[in-house]
């Protein structure tokens, strides 16, 4: 399958490689197409690595991976551009968080709306699917890190959209619980769980960690 | 031990009760003494079960739970009055939702700043706790309602109260995972925890779950 991943961080750098890996056509998408980092990493991803700025990304691939910082996700998608996403599937990684003013971290939207909500209301003919931005990029690609049982969160308006994320989620990276929350107005309550996610983090010391529900 | 007991509500009643039964002495306040809802609480609840308006109830107490409605804590607490609340543990377990709109609700305060730190604010000499608001108040007392491994979180300014809250959580109503997350401001993350809460309890058709925290 030809993908795109938006953003040349540690969030693009893992899922990128996880899915050439998988043996998908991959292009990271920049600002620019000659960005010194994702030329670093289509260096050492592999033949099914390639680059590109934000809109040949998004014009080469069947799905999309957001995986910019989400105080950028807007710009980076309206540079990618509606055409080059029309119809297309938006895996939405990102998490609206200003670390502007130090640890911790605020959202720059939530309680009322919500960056999943931003993208599909700006972007309507995408299906947006919200999903693996409570954990770590390690652990999204290896779910297997941590021991036991521990659950994944998913949510958007297209059903279809959901279940092909889904079959990713659970055939690709290896989610054996993954919980349809609903609709993408539900990507509130899963960027809301950020703020108790990095306080975790500083307690525990680790970022290797997610959350069980259980009854 | 003479504990108050703030809000008349299901909260209110279940730790109310649960507190008589571990032999304390309890006064569930109101905005008035003959409050209907806490004298049929009071008739049930046994000997050691008393009524009284906010104030009276907060200085009978040497250890006050805030167990009002979030969206009414801090009218209930100034009724009370910061004289007989003045250097006391309070436990706050409330939580700023605000269900007018329909479900689910929204939080009245978040982000930048909570309910738990509003009150801490406001009475500057109370020593705020803030935990157990994650949980439905069947399992706030109990629980082992829940099998396996489930976690409390507990945030406040002031380590001695904190220790004390916590052998309250441990010894009186059975917690054997409590991550203590140190000052107040970590409530704004506790209760924003509550979004993804009322739409699990939504999807999982019981308020009887909680979230463990898996490494």
């Amino acid at each position: 399958m030809r993908i795109a991943v938006l953003g040349n961080g540690i969030v693009g750098n893992t899922i990128g490689t996880k899915l050439c890996e998988l043996g998908h056509d991959v292009m990271m998408g920049s600002r620019s197409a000659t960005n010194e980092k994702a030329l670093k990493w289509k260096s050492t991803a592999g033949a099914r690595a390639d680059v590109g700025d934000f809109g040949a990304a998004a014009a080469f691939a069947e799905i999309v991976f957001n995986c910019t910082a989400g105080t950028g996700s807007m710009e980076a998608l309206s540079m990618a551009g509606e055409q080059a996403l029309d119809g297309k599937i938006l895996v939405d990684v990102s998490n609206p968080l200003d670390f502007s003013k130090g640890f911790p971290p605020y959202l720059t939207v939530c309680n009322t709306d919500s960056l999943g909500e931003q993208i599909q209301r700006t972007f309507p003919s995408v299906k947006v699917v919200k999903t693996l931005n409570t954990v770590n990029t390690f652990i999204m690609v290896n779910p297997s890190l941590i021991a036991g049982e521990h659950d994944m969160f998913l949510c958007g308006n297209d059903e279809k959209a959901k279940a092909q994320v889904e079959e990713i989620l659970r055939g690709w990276f290896g989610w054996t619980q993954v919980l349809d929350l609903g609709d993408i107005t539900n990507a509130r309550a899963m960027e809301m769980i950020l703020p108790i996610w990095v306080r975790l983090y500083g307690k525990l010391g680790t970022p290797n960690f997610n959350i069980h529900v259980v009854k």
